[in-house]
């Protein structure tokens, strides 16, 4: 136990301080109000699932960053979860008594030993709402819809949400006429549309070996499938009027828009694109994919209808939709575009009190008291040191207002208050502490 | 893929479905609040840490419960937490710049390959608040102070916050005259005096080869530090006078009792009990530990002060000092004494929306995206069936209300409630939904 170990976490693995991780749980939270308001229950699975639950359901490249567990004695082989949409699958068919639809929300941390890199770690959250057990539109129209006021409670205003269906993706595929093995180039090159144009997706389609004939009518299909979601969908149902798979895929995709008009979700927030291709093998209907314009980071949101996963563990199949919320990134952008509330600071401590050693220290201990009975995060200065040494302290943390407790206020009952922002500073009877910090606080909110 | 894989979870390990998550989430929200109040500040680590950040802590027995966890390809030895206080340890020594005292508080899954038992689970939540940096009797008394905020909240009456100290523990083992390799046994013993009484606790001197007169030396000095705080800490005081080690904990005691007298913490809420013994090695000052009366299911609270932990990964240590609240076994007896709010259900939606199909589901829509904006966690039903149903769904549920959209309310810009506790049904304009839901929710909380 002598020698010292050097402190330091696993390769792409982080702590989160608390400034940072204040901001995190403010973002969590507020998007947890949203999951519920919309009636998703909170479910949660263990990190550790069996191996054998895990395999086969994400592709041999993403297999590969699966952790193993194991312990002395252990039988079973194990794994850290990769995400939750598995494990939720696997929750649906082990119980099959849960009323449906089955809405869920879980919000965790799952495990993928990538290349770590700049905000790419090898433990981070996700963020997921799905609904199990309706084939209705109306399901993919509230998982929008859920999407919309989740990104407006965050402050976000500039996003799309983009919607294609699963079937119109493979009616694509037709519509382009090359045979089986070039689709997966052909999806690729089309999903690059938003970001690299006509001429990149030109290219991209060439270099995939699609023929030049079947480059040139997807190029002319997606140029004309732009603007707003009514008429993107007119122009496809004329186009692809040939094909059955990508009209089933229209139709869901009008009922879909239908709702989304009736809950007066803004035209601008959404938009039909063909070209958005999602590359999860499991999803069957509707796809959605949020992307926001400053910073441009990609997507922050991802997800869609995929009603045969459930059926991987069970006899009974059962339709299901969602989405993922990508945490971590939204995280970031609200940090780097400065979203969060202005009050909302480095410490969760919004009152330090201050004293003058022993002889104030009984009365100092029942104001902090008091004042966290009130719901004031509240700490006590432990040590004996000068007032001003304390309001130091204070300010060196961030907490906004402190309490001073000398023989002349414990003598009177009375407490000195100072506002640490305006400089303000009043002493007041000790009943009067709780209602002048609401006041301060109340204008340190509308002041900023 | 078409290989159906039996939906189960590792040995040992569970989920949680919503309807006791729900009950959890109160627990953790309330605890949350709390720690908050006093200050502590969310800290995150991941759940695997380096191998050798974990062993050398918790000694070999312990150490042969931790998993094992690699990637492909991975060249570090990695290790699932075992606990909370170890990874603060290091977080401590890895970032020299937080502020001093740093209070932390981290709310989160260990895992430890224990054999599996009833309420005994290998992934289990822990829940700790410790100040790190201080070392001030102050520091213990607002951690005692926590645990007895925490328990009330949650609803505890009948509970003791047992108060040893570490040096008392050592001076014990002088007091008996006892050879070094006996006192594991002697202090294994004696910490059964609550349990098995003095007959008990001579017994099992005996057996651990105490000899006899060292023993009844012993159970004269338990017998006689019964009862109130302050009088325990005179009597061992006195008893105590020819060792130095003893009267240093008993001195830090009548500091730490002064300050909880000081906060007015009901003096049936804590008792000095010098049979309390802690097992961690890395403990150095007050220990504590909290004891339930009904149901007997031993401790939900144990901590102490180890001014030693954070210099095993730093030249420079640190006094800290802190508390586990053992969550799950709080969560298992507030389960079976009933001591959740009445209205904590077994879902968290409050309102179905029900209607009659296509005609009136806009407005079903914007009558549930008015509701959730309002902050009333609802549900619109998705299916087209008779109200009748819609309704039994809901009782099936456990949703307590139901806003019906009939053609007739739609015309006139009304909504009919029904209230499925009080059978109440009453139709209204949109406006007033909310106030009347309100209403009875209100009703429905001061009603049971």
């Amino acid at each position: 136990m002598t020698e010292k170990i050097a402190p330091r976490v696993p390769r792409g693995m982080r702590d989160i301080l608390p400034e940072k991780n204040i901001l995190r749980q403010y973002v969590i939270g507020q998007i947890r109000q949203v999951f519920e308001a919309f009636g998703f229950e909170p479910l949660e699975t263990p990190a550790v699932e069996l191996w054998e639950t895990l395999m086969g359901k994400y592709g041999p490249e993403a297999e590969k960053l699966i952790y193993e567990v194991q312990h002395r004695g252990g039988k079973e082989r194990l794994a850290l979860r990769y995400d939750l949409s598995v494990p939720l699958a696997r929750v649906v068919a082990q119980y099959p008594h849960l009323p449906k639809p089955f809405r869920r929300y879980q919000i965790a941390p799952v495990w993928r030993a990538e290349r770590p890199q700049k905000g790419r770690y090898r433990e981070f959250y996700q963020c997921d709402a799905d609904i199990v057990g309706s084939a209705s539109m109306l399901a993919d129209a509230e998982v929008i819809h859920l999407i919309y006021e989740v990104l407006q409670r965050l402050g976000f205003r500039a996003f799309t949400i983009h919607i294609n269906h699963r079937k119109l993706i493979t009616g694509l595929g037709q519509f382009a006429g090359v045979p089986q093995d070039l689709l997966g180039g052909l999806y690729r090159a089309v999903d690059k549309w938003e970001r690299i144009g006509p001429e990149g997706v030109r290219d991209e389609l060439l270099k995939a070996r699609v023929p030049q004939e079947a480059a040139e009518r997807l190029l002319g299909l997606l140029q004309g499938t732009q603007g707003p979601s009514r008429a993107v969908l007119q122009a496809l149902r004329a186009q692809m009027a040939s094909y059955q798979v990508a009209l089933e895929g229209i139709a869901q995709l009008e009922e879909l828009i239908g709702y989304l008009e009736a809950l007066e979700v803004p035209e601008a927030a959404y938009r039909v694109d063909v070209s958005m291709v999602r590359g999860l093998e499991y999803y069957t209907g509707p796809v959605y994919e949020t992307t926001v314009e400053e910073p441009r980071i990609g997507s922050i949101t991802g997800g869609g209808r995929y009603d045969g996963l459930v059926g991987l563990f069970s006899e009974q199949s059962l339709p299901a939709t969602g989405t993922t919320l990508g945490i971590e990134r939204i995280i970031d952008v609200m940090e780097e575009l400065q979203m969060y509330p202005p009050n909302l600071g480095g410490t969760v401590v919004q009152v330090l009190v201050a004293h003058f050693g022993a002889g104030t220290l009984p009365a100092a201990l029942r104001l902090a008291r008091d004042l966290r009975r009130a719901g004031w995060p509240t700490e006590l200065y432990y040590e004996e040191a000068r007032v001003g040494d304390q309001i130091r302290y204070a300010l060196r943390k961030g907490i906004p207002f402190v309490a001073i407790l000398g023989p002349d206020e414990v003598a009177s009952g009375a407490a000195s208050l100072r506002n640490l922002g305006t400089q303000e500073q009043v002493t007041v009877p000790l009943e009067d502490v709780v209602p002048r910090l609401e006041a301060w606080q109340a204008a340190r909110t509308t002041a900023t």
